[in-house]
């Protein structure tokens, strides 16, 4: 592990770079004439869960040079192919929550609950007979913990139980390795979510294990975890310095361990920290706007 | 009825102004050398129940004319006489849940919201030891059915089945009738809420009966509905015009026909609109403010 | 006068309905296949000025049944044909400043604020050399006077003197005398406006005379002053009540004694409160989100 | 230099740790039997101001350990010392303008916003004759300029230009070398501000030159710039490496090439990006309202 990342693409890259793992396919494409990127990885069985540190499932990555700008015209066809595969994910159910995690005062971690702003959610207008065939959409922005007092996976297992959903899609912001793919990057994964898992929090993974009905996790890579930070930044000091006996001695370490030390030289900074960029407003507003239209589209239509 | 109102104490004022009712006791008291006033009215059995239109139990009204001053000190009389009954009506329960009431998007309904925000619970603090003694406080700001699709009430009692709190507090922004106790004013009720129900809005009660444990309400008044501003000008109007023939006319509608009267008059905004004062943001913030502060300080010291 | 309005084509029926007015032109057209109806009053003189109770100007009402309509795919065309207009008033004119007027906290005022928060600035790219080519645009949310202790004139003022744009664009929440034009209408004035003349303030226009360059105002109404619903609910009141003698007492009162009474009945409403719909968080979002790409759009393409 | 910082405490002991510099005075106390620390640092002349890299002036730090938990109980004593020390620069000046620099949106950049939202403002209330007597304060929250397409010294300027203050306070985040002094630490300079400096951006300082006017600059640390962690890992793993070969090396470069070579190895996240507490959202709703009310207290008593 060369830092600590939640995308299943950057798990792979940091095992065997190109190469092929048992049990793990990775396939990728271009969605037609769009820049939209897809990596699928598909983990087949417990060895590949083993080995990528990601449960069975399939972790679908999208990724568009354009997402970052700043002209909204621009995330149109992230938008449409975002919606198609959503779209395939929900099949025939036709009773879906959506639960937008993170903390709304924190701007990177906002980007769950703004996605719920702009939902249009349905689930009451039938119960009140106000429109007759639609999906039955509901939403909630359960908070964090320190708001609450609850666990995410708590407040919304007791929902679904209440609520009776056949699939809960969870929206979460994401931690990711590699600066360069912040808010550029959307990942949907089958297989459903562990809060905080991009920061060093491994509890209560809310999947269909814990919550009873199948969970769709999306998530947008928005901070980076600062080890991660220390760790890219040994090979240019090494390089910098020039010394053949660093290397060596930096050699001496597996990667693991490198990533230990890494930890170490951040102590002070480590549980309680991140690292974001300044735009970071911006990008989570537009996201957060095109991932909601793109369930709007995929539900409604 | 001389228009809607959430505040048993102008529900009282309606029927027979100062003269006492049968089933319902009146009580009033200052609080020391401050200007905090108490009307304590108590619902006894389910023939006061049926004159005042409010449940069995009791409601607690705190006035003071400070309260809508700008300035936080003044605020800290309310906070303490309010924290002091908070503190009697929990008794010594342990597990305690405060729910937030409203759609934090529209000013005078932020209310509930805003208190969550300011709460310090507790929960997930005891659950991981980090702290030992104290009451245990969750909280949450379920959102309005326009945003999730599901009822506060469903919302609440899953919440409430799932973590077994002893007891319910909900706090939500009320409609009086009388502008002048508009952000002045704050009611405890031992009998729960029917949220909207200042609106036109009576499904859905969240009481003891509905939640499975008791439920205290804290309410301000920061709405006024409609047709109370048409009832009330009425009479002005009568007067103005100042014919005979026009004063016999209104006479011989009862209060009941007036406000239906009312109501006609002003079908198109009605349902879908409510009066508020332009400093509306000021008010909600100060007195969410004092509300949080008070459960604060009930619950933990 | 029945009733205070920041709305041309209301004033305007207020007077005369559908008849001619000397120096006030109105003229309608539907736009394309859109539902979108404009309605351009130009007032050409002096005279027009003092029936119409407008400066000297063209104003410009775009209307659309469905722009109260949640799904925002049918805001599209609103959009188009807003930013045509605007793209003609612009003209040639290559450095611009937009100002969002309004209180940021209360709902039905935060619409200028919110249109700020997604235009497209590129004053400070040209300053860089970031960018090379393109309209100059600066913006600016001013505040409110309780906020800031500053007239919004005042703060413009300033700003233009030291910035000097070519032109102004104001964007405010107006008042409207009928309900079913809350949230439904956009109008264009290239004589400026007065902030908060719709609730009662009449003082600081922001226009060329004061400000020193045109000034282009994009209004909505999203509230309606509390006076003009008892106005209105006063015909529907003699008629409930039926009586003749009634009836003529309220005719020997003019438009204005009329308005004068509505006013009386609601003193203690009538300075500081003001009347919004229930759902006046959507709409707001929504429309600012309109305005805001119409300009963005007319600047920069 | 061992990593920016805004801090002239931090900077002072990056040159000499606890020596003295020529030109450069530092003294601490502590405020009776609070736990508030100052330490105040008077740069005397243009030798002290070229050795601390810092504009002659008085830098006061006000730092307690306590200021970081969330019971605002505790901010009082805080608060107190702050209310003296500005009540002590403003003097007998009657007129006042406070500027909250910063991003509303992002959350550690929001502390000068919301210390304007919780402001006391009077000029319009002296202007209108509501009240008589009072120091003349007015408030204003500029924007960034990727809102605004304007610098906040340019638009400072016009308005200081316009209202006339005899004094103006800006309110801005800081970086600071130290994760420990984050939130935890007030700094009050009477040499005015650069907005950005700790994040890399020299340009624009708001002072009495720039300005016109004495600049007062309240200042807390919110956030680490990233080269600063690699900085400080940098020790640490030469530590962990253990080879003297590699120590030698480093002992080589000066403070001034060390950082430089920090950066070099963060280039991608450098310029844009920042490091953070997970917890920012509280502290920074803490300490705002903490110097509004100092400030207000300061004014208004």
């Amino acid at each position: 592990m060369r830092g600590r990342t939640d995308l299943a693409v950057e798990m792979k890259e940091d095992i065997k770079g190109d190469e092929p793992i048992t049990g793990v396919h990775l396939m990728t494409k271009n969605h037609g004439d769009t820049d939209v990127k897809e990596t699928r990885i598909i983990v087949e069985n417990e060895e590949g869960a083993l080995k990528l540190g990601k449960p069975v499932g399939t972790y679908i990555t999208l990724e568009s040079e354009h997402f970052r700008e700043q002209d909204e015209g621009i995330h149109a066809p992230m938008m449409e192919v975002l919606c198609k595969e959503i779209r395939q994910l929900i099949g025939n159910k036709k009773k879906i929550m959506v639960a937008g995690l993170g903390n709304r005062e924190v701007t990177p971690d906002a980007l769950g609950p703004f996605v719920i702003d702009n939902l249009y959610v349905t689930r009451h207008l039938l119960k009140e007979g106000i429109i007759r065939e639609s999906v039955e959409l509901s939403a909630i922005a359960p908070g964090v913990m320190a708001q609450t007092g609850m666990e995410s996976l708590t407040v919304l297992k007791a929902l679904v139980d209440s609520i009776k959903p056949e699939l809960l899609i969870v929206i979460d912001a994401l931690a990711a390795r590699e600066s360069d793919r912040l808010n550029k990057t959307i990942q949907i994964a089958d297989t459903g979510i562990t809060p905080g898992s991009g920061v060093g929090n491994h509890r209560n993974a809310i999947n269909k294990e814990s919550i009873g009905v199948p969970v769709i996790a999306i998530g947008v890579p928005t901070v980076i975890a600062v080890p991660t930070i220390v760790n890219d930044a040994m090979d240019v000091m090494v390089n910098a310095l020039g010394k053949q006996a660093t290397k060596n001695v930096l050699k001496k370490f597996n990667d693991e361990e490198r990533y230990q030390l890494a930890c170490e030289m951040v102590t002070p900074y480590l549980e309680n920290m991140f690292v974001t960029p300044k735009d970071i407003d911006e990008a989570v507003k537009r996201i957060s706007y095109t991932i909601s239209e793109a369930i709007n589209k995929a539900v409604l239509a």
